[in-house]
């Protein structure tokens, strides 16, 4: 693709933002190209994981300048919604990325910068190279961040999104891994890649639909207060039993009991 | 009991979990025990706190492998829900402990691993000592964590949930006090033991219907937007004003000008 | 004023709790002086930021005794309700500075105790010297930690604000750090009045519409679900638009290409 290097490693699909003159900044063409891979995947019952990396050592250093200079013209000639479809067609990446039942694995290194905070925050798995800056720097622009600041607080915690937004600070991997944004730190580019590697098997020992229902599980627990949380009980309980009576469940437990890798876990 | 040691220890009830040939794997008979010991504790004027540990240097390895067995023959003679009525069961124990206004603590030691997980993520206060792992192994088995991702993601938020349950990892102690699932972390099973004394001591030293107005209070906090927290808040002052003009607030304000403990804090 | 010592820096406003013989406790004159000059510098658009502190090395030691013997001679004498004005009002005091689109920076040291450790919870970035001490000994003086709870569980969440409020124990300026409590630690005093100052440097390159419509936009984020997130996500994207068109965006932009500070960078 024109901005996307895609390729398949067993259950998962490592999608490479390949823009690194501009340090892959996210461009509308990117946007839609992650949009349709997103979408590929999820139809693909092989695919259980997702991995976002940068080329050439960057992640992806925010949005693209040569989009906002079309969308200012655009709305010099009159399209006055030209700034706001652009905005807002981010933040459909990011909401369809984070709604996803795949497995989404980040790996970051160089800049992560704005947008590239932003996808981040959606990833459920977030690996990051040493010497890594992490940045919302929108407010030093003039500019709220606008499509990431409710997925940067939703993971981080107000406290967190409050600093780094209001005062557009450079953090470091060590202080990204501190405030959670870091799950595990790898010394280089290449242990990166060793660390992206051993989180892929991992996921790949797990049940597809187990995974699937897991993460629709963790999400809807989100802000639940006591009556959400008993029909949500009730369901969960459901999808348990499903599980045992008809799915991998009953797989998992005759793998077990057997001795032998789960029909998921072959390679 | 059949499946728990309970001993009175101060103003706290000890409750140790005792299947130490299952690792304290928990059973539909031990969610029995703990949930009618729960009811015994509420009843008890004299108890401010119940204490969560395991016998023989296991804190709980999750769900009895028995127990499924049951449920599996039962499923296969007809009885559809069996699978359903023996989860659903655990996050009854889960939904009760999380709601009591006992404080309590929880001694993590050896394995902690899915419905034990489960159950420390429920502790108001939690205590490990090195060397405990600490796991959501279900994805692996097929099963989605049902009963206890709720309480995981509120416990730790989305991002630590995520990973942990999509990945199924074992973590060490160090990395559980990282994320924000142990408070503190002691040297030993011996140290945990002092550890948790020293804790009893601190509950022992505060007072008995400020406690339990306080966990009420903050789970009451849990989500609030702008109008639900001014009610709140509306609300919480009333409680400081019964404390102050009728209760142990009196008490406490007297201790305090006299330079003596206070009723509760005596022996 | 009576309590407190105001000072202009900048584009921020310095606010000194100063009551040093009472280790600046807050009393009902410093929670009306303290929203007085919440509403001055509101209104005034040259102020971005207010600094919270304390005089002669504490931040704040919790209530004021005084107070608390005003308001029980007055129940004695059958107003029944002056612990409920007296307690409300200081959750007055946190509900706005928490509401308030100027970034709140807080310097601790010290004590920072029960309304002083509500007060640090409202702030948008905490910097604190090493050697304080932060409690919510609430409790054990027989009251919950009434006003102050909500914004202590808003900002550390459920299970370190249980911890706190449930045992009273007093924790270091390390620990605050890493229960998220304070973003950075000063290695004295002085060391605090620089971190104070570097942050407000940066908080003054950053546009002054943009700090406040980002604050909004993350205290908007709190706890949204799917559809809550969409709709707030469109409103999002129309404020990012007018940025852009016609407001600071475009200044910041301009700034960027022409290689100098932007307007609101300028001294």
């Amino acid at each position: 693709m024109e901005t996307l290097i895609v390729e398949q490693q067993g259950s998962a699909r490592l999608l490479t933002l390949n823009r690194p003159q501009q340090r892959n900044a996210m461009n509308l063409q990117m946007v839609e190209d992650l949009l349709q891979q997103l979408a590929t995947a999820e139809a693909d019952e092989q695919i259980r994981a997702l991995v976002l990396r940068g080329s050439s050592g960057h992640f992806c250093a925010g949005g693209d300048i040569a989009d906002m200079l079309t969308a200012q013209q655009r709305a010099a000639d009159g399209d006055s919604d030209a700034f706001y479809r652009m905005n807002r067609h981010f933040g459909e990446l990011l909401s369809r990325f984070n709604q996803t039942n795949l497995v989404v694995v980040a790996a970051l290194e160089g800049a992560v910068m704005g947008g590239g905070f932003g996808l981040a925050c959606i990833a459920d798995i977030c690996l990051a190279a040493q010497g890594a800056r992490f940045a919302l720097p929108e407010t030093r622009l003039g500019l709220p961040p606008a499509q990431i600041a409710p997925f940067v607080a939703t993971r981080l915690g107000q406290f967190q999104a409050r600093r780094l937004a209001l005062s557009g600070v450079t953090i470091d991997t060590e202080e990204a891994a501190r405030i959670g944004l870091v799950h595990a730190i790898a010394e280089s580019g290449e242990a990166l890649t060793d660390s992206v590697n051993q989180q892929l098997q991992a996921i790949h020992a797990c049940a597809p639909n187990a995974l699937a229902t897991t993460k629709q599980l963790l999400r809807d627990s989100a802000g639940l207060r006591d009556s959400g949380l008993e029909a949500l009980l009730d369901s969960a309980a459901r999808q348990f039993a499903d599980a045992m009576q008809r799915g991998e469940g009953r797989e998992g437990a005759r793998a077990f009991i057997e001795k032998r890798p789960a029909e998921w876990q072959q390679a």
